[in-house]
């Protein structure tokens, strides 16, 4: 994975970014790209023009982020407490997760919310991943929950709200730890590989892209999932990237479908809202998956993945 | 399919919808849905909560929509000349597609654009049909080729400008035949169904919603496809829907992709644009597929079809 | 106002729209337009490009739209009696309105609502015009209410769900009388002029533009109106622009504001919803003023209209 | 200006917040007003619900944000150097404005754009505000450019990419200095007074919100300006309203139809990008105004402002 150009080389010539062809089950139309599918010449380390090898992230523990396996990440939204994370840990690795998710500092749109449980709650994600053998991806929201989280952490999240953290996001790359890197409310395509071009130029070589639902006109769901960011970021950029189907919806009935999507859309990983009792939750109850939700889901996954020669 | 209640009838008391469980391999949640899933009270002919059963639709020829067979509708954007349609028509047949797709009556943005070929457009179309078992779906515009329309295709689309086109749906539902209603550009769900009740309440038993993408302000693609629209509908109402890749992206690149994704979340039907020459197209060139891409496509999609229980 | 392009005269070079210089008041920024401020070839008929002076409408009565008169046209959503509408026709003329709005034709998003008093809304139209003096603006919806619409209307209102309904559009523009075509709900200001490119090539000279909020994720208001549509299209076209604060906010409360904003940033006419007992109106009650209302607006409107050079 | 409540005292009954009658110039309706504008029960500390009497920001040197004179804030986007900001300093304060703006610490969607003169531009503002006694409104990044600020600026910027970093928000508030907030790309109005909510329970009693533009779907301009938000904030909270057409539109030939529609709405401020030579500006050129720009711009406001009973 190294890299020949840094953010001081001279800027190389700009070249069609290629969609990708190594999935030789779907040979995609061989005609040159429209116009839009172009690069931008100052993306010079997240660009697929000059990077055309698909990046995997080494989580640690043998779990590796866009390889041919589609990793399941799954937990709460907010760690709530020792009890919850342990029973959420359990049945997701049972079922099949290989990565834990869960908020210690959570972002909040009113400061009268509860701001999650800090350094106790990384302390339970610790302890999960020593007994269950998970990985751990959890948010860092600023300078100081950062130094916490990279300690812990072996993916560290950059959430929606933060995405154009110009200094949080060069704060996360300096950690060089494998970076998660959820789009913004509004972030278009652009604007959020910029966003990872930041966290690179500043030193981590591993970042993944996570879509979770633009901000648009219909109410009926929370966000609009834009599955089509997925083939165009293979196109655009050699990064791996995640879907998430809890905050895109909000609604937990559509998880399971919009989560066959993306597996079939060539996502590398689905990252899922799974609490063991939804109506009490902290945050986020209405789009979690129950623990039997989260397993009868994972068994629907498996057949889609390998439609499209992926496995779980 | 009958239907006992009629737009005169007295509205009856409102009950969740529920997420359709017909498909024992993917049981969803058994809590109970968020508010957001609630029905309308008026729509008295298009909700679920009125006619739990799902709505198929025969098309003629034995091709039902809305069934086990997710149905492939394919072909040029517009029909520009006979041996165009019918070299389209030949190789989507042989792929696979039972549907032929094209445009007679074309709504262009400008008044100085090729408007179709009108009547003799329906003529190659109706010939198609006969020479490759083909059914048909092309759009009306207005009352006139509505009724020139009416006499050719076995589906009558209206498309996404004409969604709210109040009268031209009733006439649409007045002739008793499918109908295939286009999203809006900037439609909610919930005017897309009031838009269907329109149909429906002027008669005809038989509507598909179609999903073409949303209005965004993500610049590199055409619109935004909503696939969670497609859950969500399947919810709410018993109509078959269908999704259009073509105009939700306006890139062929990204089209086989997101026909897996749309397959995946269990659409009933996909159209796609396709041509013989697509860099002459005489409208929406860059996102049709070659003849030889959506043979590619439709190889691609027969496992994922398989995966959530259904066949192409 | 003679015109020397038609639809079939060869395209003019393309020169840059340029913002209008001729209220001095105002000194423009004399350096050159972003290019995102130049014109389409194709706009042959409402490109300012190809016709540099503004277009006045003369409406009959003296009454003149697009002159230094700032027009208040004012009105009930929905012609809903006799008593109703003379009521508001009486209050609106006797507080300044010279045109009176009312629907007799209503697009409803539910088949169930309300859809008008039809032609005997006319009816009520044409007296009002007789007893008040007012000139008369009403929607058409469609080629056989058109026919109606055209024989009482000063101005034939094309509402936003109809904007890109060509056929529709065409119709209009061949009655050869002024036009009031609305912005559709996600229509971007190019498609809106083209939609205006149909109605002038099929025959009308007078079309004026209303900007009625566009669709956008904040739920606080129904629409958000963008107003930066105004100094633009006077750069673009040389057709009169009119605002609707009314359906931009669904709030009765901010129309006061906005109709000065409106005033102020260059608007030819307001548009505005006014009815005698808002609770108990038949349709978009929340968004009308009182009578009372109606008239506390007028008085504020006249100052700001001085200050910009117009006047009331 | 003392508060009776505080983050931890118990919520007070939501009661209906009501728009501003202080103008007696402009009585508004007297109808209750709708749900939609009916305020949030735990913004406790921006709500005109708590505190009805219109709060009033003193910036030193005898200039106060939200009283009757309509501030108004200039100069360019970034400080770029001695020369460019001084010019720009004694043309502003000449034709009128008190409040000097100017980027020392610039976000930049590309990690390899100029990124600010950072504590040079600081001493220059400083210098500026010495030499032509204007007031500095400059933004903070981040927790390290925060204390560099404070120190310098009379009004702390968070700028709209940061409207969710709820650390910077949190550590603004802590300053106790004035903060003026601009609302999020895609930030609905509830979600950017939660913001200011942060700030203000973190302990500055003077934050004031600028609209700057939403992002929508219409490419014509940078942004959509919604000056609907300013009446609607004018009834949720006591908080001063500041309007930024340059963000909004992206384009210098709007920016001053805008600005008077600003004024005219009522915003209590404007915040406008002026530059000695927008063709070399090393960001935003295209929205600049020129220096004799923005001196023709004042000389057409002062009209406006009176008219809406408000001074320059």
């Amino acid at each position: 994975m190294t890299r020949t150009l840094t953010p001081n080389s001279p800027l190389p010539t700009v070249v069609p970014a290629q969609l990708p062809e190594e999935r030789a089950a779907y040979p995609l139309d061989a005609m040159a790209l429209a116009p839009a599918l172009l690069g931008r010449p100052d993306w010079r380390l997240v660009s697929r023009a000059h990077h055309p090898t698909p990046t995997t992230i080494p989580l640690g523990g043998g779990v590796v982020l866009g390889g041919p396996q589609v990793l399941l990440m799954a937990g709460p939204c907010a760690v709530e407490n020792e009890d919850q994370l342990m029973a959420v840990a359990q049945a997701v690795s049972a079922a099949g997760a290989t990565v834990l998710r869960g908020g210690a500092f959570k972002p909040r749109t009113s400061p009268y919310s509860f701001q999650g449980l800090l350094t106790q709650g990384l302390k339970f994600l610790d302890e999960a991943r020593s007994r269950f053998g998970l990985r751990i991806v959890t948010e860092a929201l600023d300078a100081e929950s950062l130094a916490a989280v990279a300690e812990v952490a072996d993916l560290i999240q950059i959430g929606a709200r933060n995405m154009q953290n110009f200094s949080l996001l060069s704060a996360a790359g300096a950690t060089k730890k494998p970076v998660l890197l959820k789009r913004g409310l509004a972030a278009t395509i652009d604007e959020w590989l910029y966003a990872a071009e930041y966290i690179m130029a500043a030193g981590s070589p591993y970042v993944a892209l996570a879509e979770r639902g633009i901000r648009t006109f219909e109410p009926r769901t929370r966000n609009t999932l834009d599955l089509a960011a997925v083939p165009l970021l293979r196109a655009l950029t050699h990064l791996p990237v995640v879907v998430d189907p809890s905050h895109a919806t909000g609604e937990r009935a559509l998880v399971p479908a919009l989560s066959r999507a993306a597996v079939a859309v060539g996502a590398d990983a689905l990252i899922v809202e799974v609490h063991p009792n939804p109506r009490e939750a902290l945050s986020d109850g209405p789009q979690s998956l129950t623990l039997g939700g989260f397993e009868a889901l994972v068994r629907s996954l498996g057949p889609v993945a390998a439609s499209v020669d992926r496995m779980l």
